[in-house]
């Protein structure tokens, strides 16, 4: 079987004229580091967007090399490639990693060059809205003059609707997933507690540790419980219930008894191992400030009639409960009373958040049926 | 208006004798701190047994002082007294502080008379079944000859249902509010992640802080995980919704933005000024490993015929997520099919969890009706 190959690649800009954000500040210079999958046509207009999630990156599909032995494919894999739901024989895929990540875009692990440290804390706090500025430099620098569809789950949907209402003129279709308009108080509670465990880390030392070791324990924790919060009960009662962990009795003591303990734990030690807990904390905080209700009420078609609006595809998950379906709905009505081309689907799924990125055949299909049509 | 005044007492057992616990290992010896309203009858038949939930303690009504600038009265005041929902007119109410608990009972707080110091780690393990057991010694200790009822919500359900398998013949009636038979894997990862975060704050010492700082940052990490549960998405959207805190705008940074991240860091800060850290590893411990339903499953009618059968009120909340309805229905099929004598009712509140310790009018007067209709 032939592997799709993929690579990452990096684009700097903001060299000279630094990046405004809307925090008023400013950032200089700014990579981004993304990869591409299938051609550009000649008119510019065949690129897909995908977006990613919070702790996500730009690996969407495909391998890094040949070696059969090599790391699993990208967090996408199932949905893009040649001949997939999202077909890179016909479309031109690009997946960039988001600002303030640590996946190879600028983020607080980068080197500030004026300081010649890594940033910390001395990194500006981000919005959604900046990812996407910075989304929005790297397609102006392909060549892309349209982008066919903005597709993108969780944190990702939400840099979606961002596009829709930040550069409505460029995008045909939009696609977003198990996300919402703005954080609920539950969704912001958790990101706080997560916040708040990486802080308690002495390790943490208000986040100048890169020359020493690192807030482990509370990025660890902070793991944990987002991955709590991507499950559903009834997921969680299927893959653990209350089944031990290699043994038949309670130790009476703190080890790890349950699996479900035990699945917790590794997850976060496994997510120590590949991400930043500054990246963390200034990731969740531009989800939980990101807000955009009103101005998705303030749009309405583009000058040029109804044909000229963006095609929503609205998709939530039955067991979400980070971001329940109601939330969607709430999407939904916002972008009708405005006018806006909407579908939208429930998928049903015992996943909860999570099932966005677990293979199951009602996405792909929902894809290729909304993808082909949608005209540039 | 005359104040209900209760005075916290103690008492202790198991100084010659130690304690046998279900881990194998024993204690000694052990002091229970409790409370009472209501005077036992001469048959000691009239007592009532209230059963506090994880954090909670004996002081279930009343005030301990006449002052008017006196702290607050007990926790489920609004439901215990003199012509309330439990009439104290007649009933004896008894409250006991579980065993491991801080809040006068032995815990691992305790000193451990053998080695002049804080129990700490050393402190056994127990489960609801041990705090039964404590608290069956003091019901004999007071001359009590049978239990009215026995209620309790959330690990104090867990003590009625524990007291219904292991002590039936002296129970007469029981209230399981807001409980389960047995912690689905949610809420085992619910407190895991509480117990990881006071165990990762270096201050906690593998358990041994007493006599210097204590782990509060964990401590106050693992309540906010805790008061997350116990809210739901609904109340917590009524209450704190995006609202911020004392400001117009973001700040940009990570200090509390939003009300319910100023709401959890109070809660967390308030809480540990009260609580142990070891007793909440230790009681939430108990909890995870409680598992009535093999046990409930096998109990029919004493002999006596159904008559003599323990009578069942199941009480659930609708938005309760750490305890759904649907558990309660699985432990109302479960009685029923043990020919227990079962009622149920599903109470709507938007409160989650937390709503059987707020006051509103349909739990006392299912209590009232039902405590009416139970004969000893």
């Amino acid at each position: 079987m032939n592997r799709l190959i993929v690579e990452k690649e990096f684009f700097t800009f903001a060299e000279d004229e630094p990046m405004q954000l809307d925090s008023g500040l400013t950032l200089s210079p700014v990579t981004i580091a993304w990869e591409r999958i299938g051609e550009l046509n000649e008119a510019g207009d065949n690129a897909i967007l995908i977006t990613h999630a919070f702790s996500g990156d730009s690996h969407v599909t495909g391998y890094y090399t040949t070696d059969e032995k090599d790391e699993k494919p990208g967090w996408w894999d199932y949905l893009i490639g040649p001949g997939r739901a999202i077909d890179t024989n016909k479309y031109c895929v690009i997946c960039p990693n988001i600002l303030g990540s640590c996946m190879g875009s600028t983020g607080p692990a980068s080197i500030d060059s004026a300081r010649k440290k890594p940033w910390a804390l001395d990194f500006p706090m981000l919005t959604i809205g900046d990812m996407v500025k910075a989304q929005k430099a790297l397609v102006d620098h392909l060549g892309i003059t349209r982008l066919r569809a903005v597709i993108g789950g969780s944190v990702g949907g939400m840099q979606v609707l961002e596009w829709c209402v930040r550069y409505p003129a460029m995008v045909d279709a939009a696609v977003p997933i198990a996300t919402t308009m703005r954080h609920s108080a539950l969704a912001i509670a958790f990101n706080e507690i997560a916040r708040q465990a990486i802080m308690a880390d002495p390790h943490w030392n208000n986040g100048s540790y890169y020359d020493g070791e690192h807030p482990s324990m509370g990025l660890a924790i902070a793991r944990m419980v987002g991955h709590v919060t991507y499950l559903s009960d009834e997921a969680m009662r299927r893959k653990f219930g209350r089944r031990l962990q290699n043994k038949k009795e309670f130790s009476f003591g703190f080890d790890a008894d349950f699996q479900i303990e035990s699945y917790l734990r590794h997850q976060g030690t496994k997510f120590v191992n590949r991400f930043d807990a500054n990246s963390l904390l200034y990731i969740t905080r531009a989800a939980d400030y990101f807000n955009a209700a009103e101005r998705l009420a303030a749009c309405g078609p583009l000058t040029g009639g109804p044909e000229a609006a963006i095609k929503y595809l609205v998709i939530s998950y039955s067991t979400d409960w980070l971001y329940p379906t109601y939330q969607s709905r709430e999407l939904v009505h916002t972008l009708k009373r405005s006018s806006q081309n909407v579908s939208f689907v429930e998928i049903e799924s015992d996943c909860g958040h999570d099932a966005f990125l677990i293979p199951e055949p009602t996405l792909p299909e929902l894809m290729r049926g909304f993808l082909a049509g949608v005209k540039p």
